[in-house]
């Protein structure tokens, strides 16, 4: 068994369901000591973060990523159990075994052999966890990043771990990642009976034209490096159960994951002007979950293809679909940002897994990306 | 105080919450057994239903009416205890005071009085109870008139007791009801996550163009009898709760209200056309909770003009918009069917109550009907 197929399954025992860490960080810290690596704990509220450094010079690359895993879901569709690491057909099963425990084996395992053939590398490298990534992420590594700022230690090159691979390992890494706006509204109107609707306002009648509307814009045709402006209804919620009441109001809630043809204070301006042209009765509250970010060019992208092609001998795509990352937070400090991940085909799903020779193969480009960053 | 009030205390004492008739039912079988009343008990499944019947021959006038009551809500909006009737500013206050054992109790000594002086009176009169109007009634008097109807027992003339009254007692009487028809939908679209819109089917997008088109559509004009028929949307519900999921479906309750410009066949035809156009994947459950009924001419409404005009010197209004009534099931058989009873801005509220002058009149209209029906 590979050393970083034994780390893997020491992190996959550990059931760390956010915000639960369940002692993956203090386990690395120990194991990075030994490396030269110092650490700081900067936990925030129920969040466990850590940072650890080796080295004080430019350029700083980073590795970032998370130890909280997603619940299991319904234990009797798994297999084997979901904290119970398990080969099974040339793969390992287990929570968080592609998102990401599979890449943070991966990466500690490169810096190891990397450090061991080159000590003296140039700049310096660090590691940044939380245990929150999956939630709410208000106090992972939002606040992290911020503590770095505010004492102007700068990341140059940052890596996510981030399962950003589709068929095969390594055949997408993602260079940006689209921005993402919620809204939660409520739309009022006056509750009455059904066979008395003239002296009731119904809601859902009200807000129909709107909803259709909305759902039936085009925001923008998307651009060179990002997919179309996405607007997704996720919750809609009116009345009281009884089939004979007119409700007084309804809620609904949507997303838009926007590109960079577009920003915040736009969109919600010409979201706010086709609810007020259909003359909506409302309350909507907004929150920012993240701007859009994008790496376009640079050496931490050219040091991912040339990994990439080395170790696979395929080319890789740079994508900015799907959700998002953390990455989010240390791309406007000035980062580079990618990231590049195991095959995320399984996450967030029963049976979660990675391909054992994936394993392996990522292991290597990490160590290559080092040496493509740090030693030429 | 008077026999009427005396007897709408006890019955308001009765926490009769639907189904339960708490002993109404047979309090009121022993008082009437004193006037001849031969009693019947009809229960079904935890419905008591009574008939009560006095001679043999035609024309045979009934009185329609429901012991039960729905729930009086949150105890702490209630001035005074809902289940003890209490005298307050010219008003007896309890549950069921104007919905509608106000009604039972001016109808019984109506009776009383009217047997007093009219005992060899032409046709019979009838009483027809039930402790579940306001709910599923699937075991009243749906149950009850077809008991009727199998032995071939034919009701002329119904009144029902249910508040009709606007403003003052009488001005308005229902001589017909809308049609209740209720659907409940389920629209099919694929769950997947916002970010992956291509890979889901957002049954809240594909639902938001047919539900402006349900919600505007004009159905009929009403006619000379009925208000136009309406269509109103009582709960809507999609999601899962999650901010980044798109649901896999989203639920719609709808009722119409019709007149008789339509019938049942017509309007589903019309609903499914409207949901087929937009190529909504769904599945849609009917309910006919009741066809709609009219009485436009015949004795019953004549004499309830008539009462109320002598006893109040005011015309009466004939009306048929608002909810659904019992009545509704007797219709059919061929009888004519009115209901007038008390005010009804109370109804279903806390601090529900009846003007004690209206209870006394009420009482005087019915036995005014009652000798314009039986005597002249």
């Amino acid at each position: 068994m590979s050393d970083t197929l034994e780390l893997l399954k020491d992190l996959i025992r550990r059931p760390s369901v956010t915000p639960e860490d369940a002692g993956c960080q203090d386990m690395l810290i120990e194991r990075l000591s030994k490396q030269g690596f110092k650490s700081e704990r900067l936990d925030f509220a129920d969040t466990r973060n850590i940072w650890l450094r080796r080295g004080d010079v430019k350029p700083l690359l980073t590795f970032l990523g998370h130890t909280d895993v997603v619940p299991p879901g319904p234990l009797e569709a798994w297999q084997s159990p979901p904290f119970e690491p398990t080969l099974r057909d040339g793969k390992l099963f287990g929570r968080g075994a592609a998102d990401m425990k599979g890449s943070i084996a991966a990466f500690v395992t490169a810096l190891e052999r990397f450090l061991a053939d080159h000590p003296e590398h140039r700049g310096s490298i660090a590691i940044m966890l939380t245990s929150d990534e999956e939630g709410i992420a208000t106090d992972g590594v939002v606040k992290v990043i911020d503590v770095l700022e505010r004492r102007n230690e700068k990341i140059d090159w940052c890596l996510v771990g981030e399962p950003s691979s589709d068929k095969q390992i390594g055949d997408v890494i993602r260079v940006g990642r689209r921005g993402s706006l919620c809204a939660k509204m409520t739309v009022h109107g006056i509750q009455g009976h059904v066979a008395y609707p003239d002296i009731a306002e119904n809601p859902i009648h009200t807000l129909a034209p709107a909803l259709k509307e909305l759902t039936e814009e085009v925001w923008d045709r998307g651009n060179r490096f990002f997919p179309p402006t996405s607007l997704q209804v996720s919750n809609i919620n009116g009345g009281t159960g009884a089939e004979n009441i007119i409700p007084g109001e309804v809620e609904v809630q949507f997303n838009l994951r926007f590109c960079t043809e577009l920003d915040e204070d736009t969109i919600k301006r010409r979201v706010h002007a086709i609810l007020d042209k259909h003359k909506l009765n409302y309350s909507l509250q907004w929150r920012l979950s993240g701007n859009p970010f994008l790496t376009s060019q640079g050496e931490l992208i050219e040091a991912a293809h040339a990994a990439v092609t080395k170790v696979t001998g395929r080319e890789t795509l740079d994508d900015t679909g799907g959700g998002t990352s953390d990455g989010r937070f240390i791309a406007p400090t000035g980062a580079q940002v990618i990231e590049l991940g195991p095959v995320n085909e399984s996450i967030h799903k029963v049976n979660e897994n990675i391909d054992l020779e994936d394993l392996e193969v990522l292991s290597q480009i990490y160590e290559t990306m080092l040496i493509e960053l740090l030693v030429k």
